[in-house]
């Protein structure tokens, strides 16, 4: 058997050691673009160069080596149509989206980003504490990543909310769906924070319209893709205090440019796309195990739903 | 019936109204320095000044309005021996504990304070990040605080240890106790938390000998009382990196004064005594369903044992 390996950092050395462990049967090809390599049965990609479509149409399933989609099905029609593509479920990230967002929500509702801001000026005055109802924490997108999030936000007794495409529930959640169902969820929301995939429907999502609808003094956490906020909507709305603060992992340009005026914004917090890493050795352990599971010709979770864009 | 009440920061008008409507047959008496008042049957204090204490010694029972001890058991044999006195039980603390250490262990494991540094300076620059098993979480302290701490840390897999002066057990957390186990304790955990009460036996516990014991690269965390910490020995292992950072929610000074070494050290953040404030609504619930099953002649909960000192 042989796997086609690509990665966007080139670094491919660990991965190939680790598939050596965890897929001994298996031979690794590392494509490189223009080099011809033997005829392959899966490939292990996140971000294909369009050069490699060709050879992707050639395999027998395609595993992505991230929860998101949007880097390989930007290419749409000049995809391989009859390939499934496999993204990855869990493999650590869910623990690490849960820890993102508990310290966020945490920061901003005991105030310890302002605590903080004191303690820099010298300054010891404890300040009214916020309180638990009126600070709803309310969760775009509940798949694997969202559901794992609330499951760790219910330990500390907020208010927890929903929204997802289609009708979900979740015990102790309160849900809504669909577009009716946004305004509501907006408006009863005080911490969005967003899980989404990046889909046409879910671009820009939160541009100046819908981010109005959220309360005043309300917060945004963004650790999906940076194209589900408007960027300059947000700055303006974080200058005139509508939205209070936000945390954002994710951006329209990465590395955020250094001209870019989010980084002069004390009320925003930058973080350089790190919520949740893809853990190598997690990775290469579920796509070895979902390719046995292929060979010996038996479903697989996690394949991707191209019409629906996930 | 009545209740002699005491308010350091002077703020009665709240507990008189709360008392109304929790314990409607009694009447609240405000005490004041040399002024007399009628016979009392309960007194509710949380520091009392030296010349309350022969009122306390008429009551039935005196109910404190934290969970800490050591603000009144320093009067010692000045206090009223016979007289029960009857700490807070959790009362919406212990969530706001669990906040607050979730909030800064996070914060360290994920590396947030040095991301906010690096945004700061305008630099965008992913960091390795800290192995979840290299990260063990000690929690000083297995009361009601220190367990409800452990608890929401159980939700993101750290190792968990704890150590208390008598020998205690929960699931899930590898436990230490008596002079004999802190060694062993220490030496095993990245992350201390202090949530003792203060006594004797625990002043000073986080003195240069015990701190040393840390691997290198540890952080502190204390959440209990100032006197736990010898501020000096911190101030110098900070600066030599041994303890990497430290969270400090209570001072052996408070305010902290403006002179002092913390506030100019970028690895201490420090927040003014907030980490759990005493919450007056569930407070006064607590004390008239406790008076009121002295008063049908059950036991209560949460009596302070002098001996122990808490």
């Amino acid at each position: 058997m042989r796997i086609l390996l690509h990665r966007v950092d080139g670094q491919t050395e660990p991965w190939v050691k680790d598939f050596a462990r965890h897929l001994p049967e298996a031979e690794i090809v590392l494509w490189r673009a223009g080099e011809p390599h033997p005829p392959c049965d899966y490939a292990v990609v996140w971000a294909p160069p369009e050069a490699m479509l060709s050879d992707l149409a050639e395999v027998k399933a395609i595993f992505l080596t991230g929860a998101g989609v949007d880097a390989i099905l930007k290419f749409d029609s000049a995809l391989p149509q009859n390939v499934p593509i496999v993204r990855l479920g869990d493999a650590g990230m869910g623990v690490q989206m849960a820890e993102y967002v508990t310290h966020s929500v945490l920061r901003y509702f005991r105030r310890f980003d302002e605590y903080e801001t004191q303690t820099r000026a010298g300054q010891w005055t404890p300040l009214p504490p916020h309180n638990r109802e009126d600070f709803a924490v309310g969760v775009l997108g509940l798949g694997m990543l969202g559901t794992r999030v609330l499951q760790s936000l219910k330990e500390f007794g907020f208010p927890l909310r929903a929204w997802s495409r289609s009708e979900k529930s979740m015990e102790g959640v309160q849900c809504f769906h669909g577009a009716d169902g946004l305004d509501t969820f907006l408006r009863g929301t005080r911490v969005a924070v967003c899980l989404l995939p990046l889909t046409k429907e879910t671009s820009n999502i939160f541009n100046r319209t819908n981010m109005c609808k959220l309360p005043e003094g309300s917060y945004l956490i963004n650790v999906a893709r940076g194209a589900h906020v408007a960027e300059p909507d947000l700055m303006a709305l974080v200058k005139s205090g509508h939205i209070a603060a936000a945390t954002l992992d994710v951006f329209r340009n990465e590395p955020l440019p250094v001209q870019h005026p989010f980084w002069q914004e004390p009320r925003i917090t930058i973080t350089p796309h790190i919520a949740a890493l893809t853990l190598r050795r997690e990775s290469v352990q579920q796509i070895a195990g979902k390719i046995r599971q292929l060979e010996r010709g038996e479903p697989v979770a996690d394949i991707v739903n191209r019409h629906q864009g996930y």
